[in-house]
């Protein structure tokens, strides 16, 4: 047996079969008998001459989405005593989850235990399916509650200590406050969110096939709406729309001529995110397969049987329909909001981290993913102190020299500072000199500190945001871990750029995000791709690559060669169309 | 497009691009006018020359299981208008529910949807989602309701004509009573039963993770108990012991000790249907891998905590348990009992038919599978009929020739005859003859209507009752389905045997069953098999004959690829422990 028996780290500080806990005395209560017993562990006097590490630190990870999942993945689990808390015991590939509606891709095929994840690593398996409900930062500890049932004692509510706490619990769906969307409306976040949208697709089509039901209602029943144009509503949209009729037509004859798939979107164009011509060309392919794109139309409301919409042209329109999916924007979990006020960003609607993903003013907390963003530091909120650290011979003006030996440093502290440069055309520093200036001629050229801060003015417009998508949350994940797994070394050795209001070095670089490209499918075998230096691809090609990056993508091997097969049964045997 | 658009029975009579209704009138009731239009069919004018076939019968089939579907996928569809009504819209390959608990096959790929079986037939699908709540024999209706959600006019009820019923519900779980058992057990009936047993185990390792549990908890949490020793208590129990070991122990490796496997049977072995070797062998097994199998106790109470179990021995018993399942015989459906009433079959337990598959008193109604059974007429009630049948000289006396003439037919009509032959190791009537005459010396002996009834009066105790079994409802519905395509022929040339209280010939063969085996999957790659003529196979070998008869025996080539495809994910990478 390749794991050793655990007891829970609260009762016993950790039994482990390695090097470094030894000396364990289990004491036992013995109920029964009202006493005390000690034992002495067998193995105690064979670990005097193992080496004796340090206690390893306590790191608890909630959440095993993208952020967590990919953070545990490549943490070096031997360093920490690591524990993972999540409502989930999977890592579900959240991409494919509009396949599932359709039956493309079955559910299974797509979550992966988070117990494989960290049994593949050798380590104790720490995981407990229960869900955060409060951080307490002040004591180090998280108040959790299990979600399976209710006959534990004291409700299933424990603590946890931590050391680090590495907060990936994801986002809410946001609702907006809109009335009837929680009681009617589908979501589409998890995985059962997809198996119950999947079987009321099917249950829309029986209805409508009831014997006894006239024309208007068939077509009530047959009426999918889907609220919200981006990526997951597009797809969404796109994938009903091949199922209904690559597969539910040969099945249901009679009714299919009925259906219509509605996409509403508040904003004047769906996809908004992406180039335009993505645009463009998803909004004509959907006008030509028949899918309704209602843009400038904003739900106010939705009822068991209509969902009413605003349009400053239409005033309220009400629309009969069979089934809704609400699929737009992402709000933040009511323990966040929690949390956040408890360290003073009660303010804020997401939890903030600086660039290191360190929640602020909040020793040991970190954020990833969709439940947090990062509060980029903007250059004129330091522009004295950049300044300071820049003149080094204290003249009160820069050269153009100065400012380019912490050029490299300020551009890792500040990357909107490139951005801006490049959205300029410009070439350098020395350009953004001379344009401050006005002079064109002088290499030479001086500044001073007003002269510096009009130069550096427009920089903070390129601050960026970071979309809440998978990529980002396994990114952040990933370089996270990394900077758990350097912690030690990067105390001797940082790496990170000069501190600006401090002595010496960050000790690592801010995190940055590598946008890798992203992928639209809009059905029938066509997928719109927005690649790294805006390169676009639209049609059968890019459906071709969408799939080889996301069998690429797959967590494990397992769920690889399930998705590539489900793919390969859809394409032999079509999709299935059973009520289960 | 394959398939006419088509209307609602009730309101047109069938409007279909097929000969035979042709000249049809549409009269489509123009609301928004207030008057009628009437439209003529396009294809009327060359329908004259199209021979004129007679309306089709209607034939309703009442449930979508091993008899209802083996009806459907036999009947030809052309001679019969035929509609489809059943709850589930899928055919499920139900010997596969206990793998299905296990993980070690997907639901998805033991189900085939009901369309798509009506589909290849090339006929047009009628198929309503809705249960059948009450069966009206004088008129020729039944009473249906969509379980399809309360948003439809007249609370979705509706009502269908027919000309033949064939009844093929299946039966509902009987807990004998038994206080606590529907609150607090699993069935594993359907598809959707195996869904939550698989998430329910999974809950149980879950829960029993969790940190602040003391062992006793844990215990509890880990103690699964199937009650009823019957083949799916036994392959469910099996299934779970390999999941445990192979999958879970794995991933739960500080718990996987305390996990507790009991199989409670009233009776005093488990699968008592079985043969005795196999019973020993399942028994001794079971033993070895560690599941407790509580023979002699009878589960008297079910609680959220604990089960109640009497033996004579011991009395009342309690015992904590994390999971039950509850498998333990089958029980009438109610809106069958309310039939049975109206029929004056009230005082039966179980629907009965004659050997034709009719149910008594009751025209043009058939019940198939579990949810009726035969009764076989006894030779003794007939037996004054038999014997002026076979006189034909009427001279008052039976020779053995005379016997042997109608024997044929007798033998048909009543299986039993045979079967008391056989065991009483009789080569034929001549036997049976010299041993009611106690004479074993004249060929030409002669038996009057006392001595006739002495030789046959103990053919009944042969009357065998068909077991609940996917094999005999499949038989059946095939059977039935060949009796509705010959119905015509069989008018005319009948190939039943002698009526015996009446003129001419039956129209067709009695239903006889023929029983080709039968499987107990005993777990680790291990199962027994009672094979046609009391074979029996036990071990590796009879699990590969296992596999290859559930693989062949699929519905479809999609669930044959899928079945097979499952079993080598499990070989590969094991079974998924996800929540899901």
């Amino acid at each position: 047996m390749r794991w050793a028996a655990f007891l829970w780290e609260g009762a016993s500080g950790g039994a482990r079969r390695r090097p470094g806990v030894s000396n364990l005395l289990l004491v036992v209560a013995a109920a029964s008998s009202g006493g005390l017993v000690a034992y002495a562990d067998s193995g105690s006097d064979a670990a005097v001459e193992k080496p004796q590490l340090p206690q390893r630190k306590k790191v608890v990870v909630l959440g095993t989405g993208w952020g967590g999942t990919t953070f545990l993945r490549n943490l070096d689990t031997r360093l920490y005593d690591v524990q993972v808390i999540s409502p989930r015991n999977y890592f579900a590939f959240t991409p494919l989850l509009p396949s599932v509606t359709s039956g493309t891709v079955e559910p299974r095929s797509i979550v992966e235990p988070i117990r494989r994840v960290l049994e593949k690593k050798g380590e104790e398996i720490k995981f407990w399916e229960a869900e955060c409900f409060k951080i307490d930062p002040q004591n180090k500890k998280i108040h959790c509650r299990s979600n399976l049932g209710t006959n534990l004692d004291g409700n299933g509510e424990f603590l946890v200590d931590y050391d680090y706490l590495v907060v990936a619990v994801g986002a809410r769906v946001n609702t907006f406050n809109t009335p009837g969307v929680v009681e009617n409306c589908h979501f589409l976040k998890e995985v059962e969110d997809a198996q119950k949208i999947r079987r009321s697709v099917m249950d829309c089509f029986e209805r409508a096939s009831l014997p006894f039901l006239d024309e208007e209602e068939r077509r009530k029943n047959l009426h999918f709406v889907v609220v919200g144009g981006g990526p997951t509503g597009v797809e969404f949209a796109a994938s009903l729309h091949d199922f209904v009729t690559e597969d539910l037509s040969k099945l249901y004859p009679s009714i299919q001529h009925l259906v219509k798939i509605s996409l509403i979107e508040a904003a004047d164009h769906i996809l908004t995110m992406f180039d335009k011509r993505i645009t463009n060309f998803a909004e004509d392919k959907f006008g030509r397969d028949g899918i309704d794109v209602k843009t400038g139309y904003k739900v106010v409301k939705v009822s068991k049987d209509a969902i009413t919409m605003q349009n400053p042209g239409t005033g309220d329109i009400s629309v009969p329909y069979g089934m809704a999916v609400w699929s737009t924007g992402i709000g933040t979990r009511p323990f966040i909001v929690e949390f956040m006020k408890q360290i003073g960003q009660g303010n804020r609607r997401v939890l903030a981290t600086d660039e290191w993903l360190r929640v602020r003013e909040c020793d040991g907390v970190y954020a990833i993913g969709d439940c947090a963003t990062i509060n980029q530091r903007r250059v004129m909120e330091d522009i004295s102190e950049i300044f300071r650290v820049a003149d080094k011979d204290k003249s009160g003006t820069l050269t153009v020299k100065e400012i380019q030996d912490v050029l490299d440093d300020i551009s890792m502290r500040y990357p909107q500072l490139q951005l801006y440069l490049k959205s300029k055309q410009m070439n350098g520093i020395a350009d953004l000199v001379r344009s401050a200036k006005g002079d064109a001629e002088k290499e030479s050229v001086e500044l001073n500190i007003e002269e510096f801060k009009k130069a550096l003015s427009l920089v903070d417009s390129q601050v960026k945001f970071l979309p809440a998508t998978a990529q980002v949350a396994s990114q952040q994940g990933q370089y996270l871990a990394r900077c758990f797994n350097k912690m030690k070394d990067a105390e001797e050795h940082p790496e990170g750029p000069i501190r600006i209001r401090g002595e010496g070095r960050h000790r690592f670089r801010p995190f940055r995000y590598r946008h890798l490209g992203q992928f639209a499918p809009l059905g029938g075998e066509q997928t719109a791709a927005q690649l790294p230096g805006d390169w676009i691809s639209i049609g059968h090609s890019s459906q071709w690559l969408w799939y080889s990056v996301y069998a690429t993508k797959q967590i494990s091997w397992r769920t690889r060669m399930l998705v590539v097969s489900d793919w390969a049964r859809r394409f032999i045997f079509g999709r299935d169309s059973s009520c289960i």
